[in-house]
């Protein structure tokens, strides 16, 4: 038995197929005079073939895990336009009288070698994006597949030292029943994909990975656990098939929950939706029973273009969303770029801490006419349905007052030019930064709802990343500081007469709905996979118990001690 | 009358000198075979050269302004060194046949083309930095001064197009009145050199300044107001004179002052103390009558050195400080490095969000070697007066925990060695991340006192990094959210019988005095130059009204209404 780090839950029983890097090796031939616009022809040739394929990858990525990973892609194909780059490799074949791959190879070298000497992790991670998008351009140039070479057919247990974002992209889904990874953890790449896709994962193996498995091997994992059986007998397999079998009953049961209201077992209604990222996820709500969209995250129509959408395009979108949902609330989050979300034709500068930089409504209130076209296709789009607009990053009072007068400006602009929108739309702010929570009574009073995104907030009140592995130990949600945050923002929202949503990942966290739930939440809206289990854990909650739950976790000290009360109280439940 | 951005305040009456930056141009010379190993040797002696005016460069800022000031010299340093660029000059030199300055313009060239083809501003400002020290390096071979050139003697006030940090620290501080600058801001290199040497400035002029002003112009600048009068007439002059010796009254007025206590009109004593950059720092808060160091960044000793400093260079320097302040407290901070500063020899990670990463105690705590050493030095230097221990950057509890139980167990070390030390030493949370403001009462029951770092907690609870001047408008410290968790430590402090300061650059903003003496701060930490104003501003305050003051504050919703409340009712005082 190994054991290694568990990253996405879930039983697998299946083959192993360990997956290695196929390198590719070039030999340096001289060419004549006359070869030389022949080589440089193959260049151009394999530039747009790697341009095509970067372009599919970021499409598949962007439409199956999210624009976070996605943007992985853009960087590299930023990279393999560079004109530096690919003057410099025209130059070798020119001047040293090389081939085409050799010249792509010399340059990678080149350029890898600048960067890799320069004093600074920043600039390291470029030279292993080069290196990368060599390979890519290479095989291209010799008509051979990079790719990792995956067996013909059947399903298995993908074994693997590494995995990138664009192998993980690029797997027969259908027939990939596991990943297991010598390396990584839980906020790798890698795994967050896994996550995303519901393929049970462990990483963090170590070097024991290669030693232990070898393609063949029969194996079981738990995702939960972090357990791999290397070829089990036939009794450990019996029991890990009855557990995934009460893993699937689990699920089967979950799905006749889909059309009960979400209400807890002593009769208060809570509000369940769910987070999208485009139109595409809209139905799945429906399917899971969700009871409208509490994020509808509108940066999906800004990325992977050259330009900005145009009003119409907008009004596209959002009307498409609006009208599936047929009269059920749609809360879409106006424009929520910058951070590490860049929009390469807005040219955003490059910040030293991006999270504490120019972003969202601050872009937005800097750019009217990109805000007011958002804006005028919201506006239109609420005449199918019922839309309530959320401004995400609002740290001051001023912000959310321009807003308004903004909003107000839109609506008149349409009514003179007699186009139809709901002249009532709500409008609510994203409770993201703490200094929104320490002014909620002055905010509620500008709108009608407040939806809190734990994941930013989270960052700040703690200061930590949590993309930055060195210390994404300190990120809680169940920090105390957090809680007391999270509940002076609903106690305003209530004085003020207005309700209270999270859409942030901690309202996706089972164990947190007894306490968010008996701190006076709203309404939950998270992934659309994740609303059965939502609501069935609300459907056994007692709300009066929950506030007392509630109130003992804001008297705890540490967000250990939180957890660790949280988990007891729920299994109690 | 020109108008700018007021960046430094004074009165200065001068005679303007226009700077202009002599350009040196390299005409490229062939060389022979046997010419290249004396070119070569050229190559080495201007990098000693180059080497050498960093260094010392570095060396003055880092005395005369400071760590964040000085970096951007270290950064220079590193890109000297670097064997690629290195490397490539040589490889010109060898294989084009040409001079090494020439070699020197074509590398910097081809790295200056390499990073300005990249679509991303932090590699783009990468090439500035190499243009710059392509310009020092070929001027060091060539043997001419790359340095603007300024008039042989007498005092002037400096007029620049731009003024870089190299250029501001070079200057004849005692000649130079006043300086204006085209570009720039507030929050510009420049602009905080100028306001830590106390030399009036005005800056972001833009175009006009080269129009109307030239060298030889008789000028009047007032750096409170932005107000530039070229050849002001006689009447002008003789009022802006009156003004300098207001100005110059009230110093010596607030000089009046050093002897006395800082205590309220109404009779409260309030402990007025300085921030400190290291031991040379000590004798002027004396000077200026503080009682005591309310910060002593320890950073200083671990910067601009190749390893770490030892025990015992620590205790010498910590000793030192506490001897000469006789008995006064002195409130040390354990190492505060990451973010912004960076230490080489320790090997730090590059990251995404520095402000966000792995900083302060999060380092302290995961490398015990290191921070057992300096609490070793700190509890020893306690034997030779009133030592208090600061930690930074406490987000949780379970970290003032850990850091406590570290401290035992060295002053245990002590004891077991017979080494003298206080065993009463206090200990203190520095407050700058929102989680420790929110949970201030679990925190105060471990420590002896509280001291908050506006400067963080404001980035944080605002979600600002002050730096990116595309959002710096958002920065406040009036921001009422800012002011309701200042209100929170204090009560949580006082609550817990235990009292709190203020280290960040709030303590200094005369603005704020009467509101956080009505908060009920105990301690105000300034910049020593800062004693003699807050003192004097103290002196004429009554708690009673600024109680009122403080409650009324807390009330009001925006940032801009704070301010302005704040200035109306210091004017009444």
């Amino acid at each position: 038995m190994l054991k290694g780090i568990p990253v996405s839950p879930g039983v697998a029983i299946s083959t192993a197929l360990f997956l290695e890097s196929k390198s590719i090796t070039t030999e340096k031939k001289s060419i004549t005079k006359e070869e030389i616009s022949t080589e440089q022809q193959k260049l151009e040739v394999g530039i747009t073939q790697t341009e095509e394929q970067l372009t599919k990858l970021h499409q598949q990525l962007l439409d199956s895990v999210g624009e976070e990973q996605a943007s992985i892609m853009s960087a590299h194909l930023m990279l393999l336009k560079d004109p530096a780059f690919i003057d410099e490799i025209n130059n070798h074949i020119q001047n040293d009288l090389i081939d085409v791959s050799s010249a792509v190879q010399v340059t990678v070298d080149q350029f890898v070698k600048i960067f890799e000497n320069i004093d600074d992790e920043y600039m390291r991670e470029r030279a292993t994006d080069i290196k990368d998008i060599g390979n890519r351009l290479i095989a291209n140039i010799l008509g051979k597949s990079e790719e990792k070479t995956i067996q013909p057919e059947g399903s298995f247990i993908l074994v693997s030292d590494d995995l990138t974002p664009s192998e993980t992209v690029t797997l027969p889904r259908d027939r990939v029943k596991a990943i297991i990874v010598a390396k990584g953890g839980k906020t790798s790449h890698a795994a967050i994909l896994a996550r995303s896709l519901g393929i049970p994962a462990i990483m963090g193996i170590g070097e024991q990975l290669a030693i232990e498995i070898a393609t063949g091997d029969s194996l079981i994992i738990d995702g939960s656990t972090g357990e791999i059986f290397i070829n089990p007998d036939a009794a450990l397999i019996s029991a890990y098939e009855e557990k995934q079998k009460e893993e699937q009953k689990e699920k089967e049961q979950l799905a006749l929950l889909k059309d009960r209201k979400a209400v807890t077992k002593d009769g208060t209604p809570i509000e369940l939706v769910a987070n999208i990222k485009g139109p595409q996820d809209a139905e799945e709500v429906l399917e899971q029973g969700g009871e409208g969209i509490g994020l509808f995250r509108s940066e999906f129509l800004f990325m992977d273009r050259s330009s900005l959408p145009s009003e119409e395009e907008q009004y596209d979108a959002y009307s498409e969303v609006v009208k599936n949902l047929g009269g059920k609330p749609v809360i879409i989050r106006t424009l929520d770029i910058g951070g590490d979300k860049h929009l390469p034709y807005l040219d955003l500068p490059e910040e030293m801490n991006p999270f504490l930089g120019w972003r969202a409504i601050r872009i937005s209130l800097s750019r009217p006419a990109l805000f007011q076209t958002q804006l005028r296709a919201l506006l239109r789009a609420s005449a199918h349905g019922k839309v309530r607009i959320m401004f995400p990053m609002i740290s001051n009072l001023e912000q959310i007052q321009e807003v308004k007068r903004i909003l107000e400006e839109t609506k008149k602009q349409l009514a003179d030019e007699s186009i139809a929108f709901d002249p009532d739309i709500e409008t609510g702010v994203m409770i993201e930064i703490p200094s929104a929570c320490l002014i909620a009574d002055e905010l509620a009073k500008e709108v009608d709802f407040f939806s809190i995104g734990t994941n930013d907030l989270v960052q700040y009140t703690l200061a930590v990343d949590r993309m930055n592995e060195h210390i994404s130990d300190l990120y809680d949600h169940f920090h105390p500081a957090v809680l007391r945050l999270i509940k002076m923002v609903i106690d305003a929202s209530h004085r003020n007469g207005i309700w209270t949503g999270m859409c942030g990942e901690m309202a996706g966290d089972l164990h947190a709905t007894e306490i968010l739930l008996g701190l006076g939440l709203d309404e939950f809206s998270v992934s659309p996979t994740l609303l059965p289990k939502i609501k069935h854990q609300l459907l056994q909650l007692s709300m009066e118990k929950a506030q007392q739950v509630a109130q003992h976790a804001l008297s705890l000290g540490t967000p250990a001690e939180v957890q660790e009360y949280a988990i007891a109280s729920h299994s109690v439940s």
